[in-house]
């Protein structure tokens, strides 16, 4: 079988210890910079290499400059080493105009094993109410040449009562919902959980706010292994203020178990 | 006017650039452990100190190992300083019984001004519906003994229809409200906010699940500058699962705004 574009794009290649190579891939651009939840995969990849676990369990990622298609470096390191949980800490370098390395995002990160985890769930968190599958809005609905490049990687649909954006008409309401699947048919896993959080149109849509909303911060809790199949992502904000904003995202797996939470820090660019 | 305890507390010491010296006090102790929230304001008061902006936008926090009171050594540095907002990173050191140093805690932060925030809010957050402060229950109503060193600092009031747990009878919902203000009259700001989101006991106390509940990391957003007065401070918890929970924290002002949020992961360690 061959490597999934996911797995190929996040692709890391040890040069030294602690030291990894990346070739960015512009297959996940928004607009001109590469998505956030993409480079945070790619920096997990390498954390994962380094560390004596597997699984990110929370990953803390602050965003500072813009990162490009290309080459790129990864520096992980392990922090801690311990029985249960491990931290380490990762940072993504690219190569800037004048030659000198630029640190584009940083990254601190606890690992551990999900599947060591017990069976033992007391949740009160429910999937979300969403439409099926068939009756939400794939991008080939989209008004044409509005989809970013990285649509093309993702079988995402939208519930129709979310996407009043694309249509001039914002519900006004800081909400978004999609089915979600990787257009090449692999399975989800924690890699691929933590770039699906940051994947969804931006809530800020809905709330009638258009243009660039970049991520300050992103901070995402893997709970679970995913089952096979389809995702069902619902991104919710409950303040905007100042011009800044919050986004909370859940992931639930096609077993019906809430597979990953992350909550970022935005800023609404254009009000 | 004296230092107020928070301030004495949390107060750190350069003894060389982005070296700061600390003596942790044990009046802020949960059990054997000082509290995660006291010592994440004093990592913010020393990265206050070395970045270029004045107040934590947002701030991960990953626990690394228990810290007790006595002596500490932050060391904080400027990762990146932007025009609008500036990223940096703090460690948290103890000297080990062998005589070398054990890291504690490590801190991403990336601070701004929130004086120079535009007024414009559009936000679906309400405050917490939760009954007057007269009608809430202070330490004073604890069973004798039951409450933390740090309860002396705080004067803090559950709402009532949270407190089960203190009788033997949890909710069973993952839900914890207070009035919460400094009790040597302290108003609240973005520094004592940070404090703040991790002051009230665990919802995993409504959940039915007593004994120790340590954070694996904390993320805070400070969303406002804080008006004086009383805040209120709501926690909820979705998703118990595997032995490890997500605790949201939501503080609102006297003046009605949301002026704090935060998401942490604990470990249920005893279920």
């Amino acid at each position: 079988m061959s490597l999934s574009e996911f797995d190929r794009d996040t692709a890391v290649t040890p040069r030294e210890p602690g030291v990894y190579d990346a070739d960015l891939s512009g297959g996940w651009a928004i607009g001109s910079a590469l998505n956030g939840g993409y480079l945070l995969a790619t920096m997990a990849r390498a954390l994962g290499d380094t560390m004596p676990h597997p699984h990110p369990f929370t990953v803390s990622t602050h965003y500072l400059t813009a990162t490009a298609a290309g080459p790129a470096t990864v520096r992980a390191e392990t922090v801690r080493a311990g029985r249960t949980l491990s931290t380490g800490a990762a940072s993504l370098f690219q190569t800037g105009p004048d030659g000198r390395e630029v640190e584009r995002i940083r990254v601190l990160a606890t690992y551990g094993d999900l599947a060591t985890l017990s069976e033992d769930v007391r949740t009160a968190a429910k999937p979300p109410e969403m439409p099926p599958y068939e009756h939400c809005l794939g991008s080939e609905h989209a008004p044409s040449g509005s989809s970013p490049v990285m649509a093309d990687r993702l079988d995402m649909r939208l519930d129709p009562a979310t996407v009043g954006w694309a249509v001039g008409a914002p519900s006004g309401k800081g909400e978004m919902r999609a089915w979600f699947c990787l257009a090449d048919g692999r399975d989800p896993d924690p890699l691929s959980l933590l770039m699906t959080v940051d994947a969804l149109p931006p809530t800020a849509f809905e709330l009638g706010i258009g243009g660039w909303v970049p991520t300050v911060e992103l901070t995402a809790h893997v709970r679970a292994l995913p089952a096979p199949g389809p995702l069902r992502v619902a991104l919710s904000t409950r303040n905007l203020a100042g011009g800044f904003l919050e986004e909370d995202a859940e992931v639930w797996d096609s077993a019906d178990r809430l597979v990953a939470q992350s909550r970022q820090l935005a800023r609404a660019v254009r009000g």
